[in-house]
Formats: C-alpha cells, sequence, structure tokens
C-alpha cells in the first residue's frame, strides 16, 4: 500500500502562508513529520502562488527534498508548474495529476513521456465529472490507453476515480468502491489511488467518515492513497484493514506496526 | 442497523464474579450504560453458571429486565437455559443461537415455535465450522428452510456467518463478506448479524481490527452487530460506514448522531 502524505497543500491556510513567507523550516518540518509517521510520497502543492507557480514549485520541490528521502508527489493542473518541478525532482517523481481532458491530457503527455513519473489520472474528461462507476470506468479505460500508448507501463498508472461528497450523493461512496473493484479487476497491475477527504465535504466530524471510507477502499481493492498520515487512527485502520482483506499474510505487517507502538486504538 | 451490547458476557471475568455474587447493581448498571450508549437490545449469558445456568438465567433477565426497556438476546448453546430466559422474558426476546447441528435444532426448535423469539441461527453443522463462504450458505439455506418451516418469519432471523481469526486464516475477514453479499442477495428478508471480537482473536490493539472489520462488514451488507456499545469510536465509526454504504439518506442519521455529540473523533 501507498501512502501519499498530503498535508503540504496551499489550499491550507498554515501552508499557504508558510509558502508566501517562503517558511522553509515549516515546511521542511511538516514534509518530515509525515515521512516518520508512514508516508512513502509526499505532496506538494502550491496553487495559491497563481501565475508564479511554476517558480514556486521549482522552489518548494527543491527545499522539501533536502530533507526527505522519499519521491515527491508533485501537484498541480497547471503543465507549466508540473515541468518545473519535475525538471527540479531528483530521481523518480509522481505527479497529481492527469485528467482525460483533451486539452490538460495534451499538454501533460509530453512530460510524462519526458520525465517517466508515476501518474496520478483523474477519471474525468471534458463530460465533467463522473456520476457513475461506468462514468469512470470509460474514462480510464482512454487514459490507460492514451498512457500505454505514450510508453508509460501499466505500473506507474495510480487511477483516481474521483470522490464526491456523500452529504450530496448517497451513492458517492458506493459508485467509487464498484469503480476501484472493476477497473483491479480489468487492470490488475495498474493502482487505484485516490484524496479520501471529499466523501466528507460539508459534514461534521468528517475524519470518521474519511477513516470509515478509507478502509472500504482497502477491501475494493484501492492500493494507494493521499491522505493524513498523523492521523493516526486512519493509519491503525489502514493496516488493519489489509490484514482483514487478506493483503498482509499471517498479519506480519500489523503485529510489526503494533510492535512499533504505531496501532491506536484510542 | 440493529446493535447488540455484548458485555454482559460470562465468558468476561468481572461479570462470571458479579453473577456469582449475584451482584445486581453492577449487572443492571452495565445494562443501562449500554442502552444509553446506542443499544438496540442487550445480550445476556451466565455459561459460568454451568448446570445452574437455567435457573441463573431466568435470575438475570429478570433483573436486567427491571433496569431497561429493550429486549434482552438470550445468550447460550443450552436448550434448557434459553427456556429459562423465554419464559421469564416480557415481550419479544432474541435468543442467541441456534445452529444447524441436528440435535441442538432439534432441540430449541420447539422453543422457537413457543416463544416466537428472534432468532441468530449460526452458520454451522454437524460438518463443524465452515470453511468457505460455500459452507456458510449451504448451512445457512437449511437453517432458513428448517426455521420457515417451522412458522418463523424470515424477517425474524438474523444469521451469523461465524467470524475465525484473521490471525489464523488469510481469508477469515473475505469469506465472510463474501457469505454476508451472497446472503443479503438470497434473502433480502433475512438479516446478518455477527459478533466481531473473534476476528482479532490472538492479535494486538484489537479494538482496531474490530473496527475496521465492522466498517467492511456494513458495506458487504451486514445489518446487525453484537459488539460492545461503550467503544465510541467503533459505534461512530458504524454510523458512518452506513451513510457510505448509502443506507443513510441525506447523511441524516449521521448528523443526527454528530449533533448529539455520539461521533468522536480522538
Amino acid at each position: 500500500m501507498l501512502i501519499v502524505g498530503e498535508l503540504i497543500n496551499s489550499s491550507r491556510k498554515p501552508i499557504a502562508q508558510a509558502i508566501e513567507a517562503r517558511d522553509e523550516a515549516f515546511l521542511k518540518d511538516l514534509a518530515v513529520k509525515q515521512v516518520e509517521a508512514g508516508a512513502n510520497l509526499v505532496d506538494v502543492n502550491c496553487a495559491v502562488a497563481l501565475d508564479r507557480e511554476p517558480e514556486v514549485m521549482e522552489w518548494l520541490v527543491g527545499i522539501i527534498q533536502e530533507v526527505v528521502n522519499v519521491p515527491l508527489c508533485i501537484d498541480s493542473p497547471n503543465a507549466a508548474a508540473l515541468e518545473a518541478g519535475l525538471a527540479r525532482h531528483k530521481g523518480k517523481a509522481m505527479i497529481n495529476s492527469i485528467t482525460g481532458e483533451k486539452k490538460r491530457l495534451e499538454g501533460t503527455l509530453p512530460l510524462v513521456v519526458k520525465y517517466k513519473p508515476w501518474v496520478v489520472a483523474l477519471c474525468m474528461d471534458d463530460a465533467g465529472m463522473p456520476n457513475s462507476a461506468e462514468d469512470r470506468i470509460r474514462v480510464a479505460d482512454n487514459l490507460v490507453s492514451a498512457l500505454v500508448e505514450a510508453g508509460v507501463p501499466e505500473e506507474d498508472i495510480y487511477l483516481d476515480p474521483l470522490i464526491k461528497p456523500v452529504g450530496v450523493s448517497a451513492t458517492a461512496g458506493i459508485e467509487v468502491l464498484e469503480a476501484t473493484r472493476a477497473l483491479r479487476k480489468k487492470y490488475p497491475k495498474v493502482h487505484v489511488i485516490c484524496g479520501l477527504t471529499n466523501i466528507s465535504h460539508g459534514l461534521p466530524v468528517r475524519k470518521v467518515l474519511n477513516r470509515a471510507f478509507a478502509v472500504m477502499c482497502v477491501e475494493a481493492g484501492m492500493d494507494a492513497f493521499i491522505v493524513d498520515p498523523l492521523d493516526r487512527h486512519l493509519m491503525s485502520l489502514l493496516v488493519a484493514a489489509r490484514a482483514l482483506a487478506g493483503q498482509d499474510q499471517n498479519c506480519l505487517q500489523y503485529i510489526k506496526a503494533a510492535r512499533a507502538g504505531k496501532l491506536v486504538a484510542e
């Protein structure tokens, strides 16, 4: 299971302020803390910088790689910012994200060919946000075809089925689980990833919904998560979910996590 | 969703002691606390009493019904103890449990006909513990047939797929989820119930595994749980799981629970 630490995202106010102020110490500390808590990659997003996003991304990638040894997930809808981050990044990076939207795909595919990153591919296209499992699978088919045709190994593709708030649509969760099951069956080498927090948008005590949905996603076959790794309850439940889904023979990873004091119940 | 509070069970040492000492105040308090925490029924088990189990069960049912207004779940493999509890119980009770074992079924079916309780039916028979989803479905078919033939409405049947420790078999969780999905599809009116704790038997930080498995079970269609209702994290995750599984239109129950301060994240 792959954990992408989501906290360095300028949609969060303290991060936007730290980026504005070029507060290296704060941002570096947050990267280190996420890796210590179990993040396998660290997401970096500086959309707040607007038209200066490419130069800020270059700076952000540079300072974060000074302190962590894991790959970064360069997070922007903007091809210029992705390229600035990729060019600065040492080693193989992840990009978040491409979509099936014609213009965006044409803009990012050359970067994928040039830098060979792991690719988060959102299951949406010019028809807009998906409204069913079938919508997602149709877009995923197109994305996988386009990426494979461009020479991307299936193992480097992370499909994001896109999560909508369950407070808006009662089937929001089920659609994603259904799409995940179908995609893992259809493309066993391709990964399925998601950012969890949108599921609980607009509802109270959001962490409880995020955690329960993470458990369901593991059982459906999702194998990568863009999450807050400092949420120890969430991380504990993810380890347990793997064991329960038959993905942790003899529960060895679970027992190891328990012995390391990483599992919390209270 | 039906919650059966599991705490008054003499396999737990403080309960065994309280039963031995006929400590009414302690047992009554535990019943009240479970109902306040959301239990829809309260399980009563006094297997510790051995050959005096019937008389102790009669006493236990009597004192607990003095303080709670919910039905009790009379929990014993012993037909004489079940009958003593049923005879003493005011209103419709639940019994836990019958099985497909020929002798046990023959012993308990007359009680079911006479007292018309809700019936927890364990998916095991004289062939022993089930080893696959198919085993469970085969036994469930026999149990549902026998109960319906005896005049039990399908709505009164709670099939328990029987949970084995995931530390012993990596597929222990998956088998139960698969059986639950199949049983809910085959018998839409019949309920599926389980006691969660066996899943984590022998493993550390058991509550984390129990909670994650509860979430998966809800998604698979399980609609009744024999659990510790004082575990607020578990109860919170169950409410969230219902919303995520599309069983809580507009998340109204979720929002209501949040407003009542019943959902905990930390």
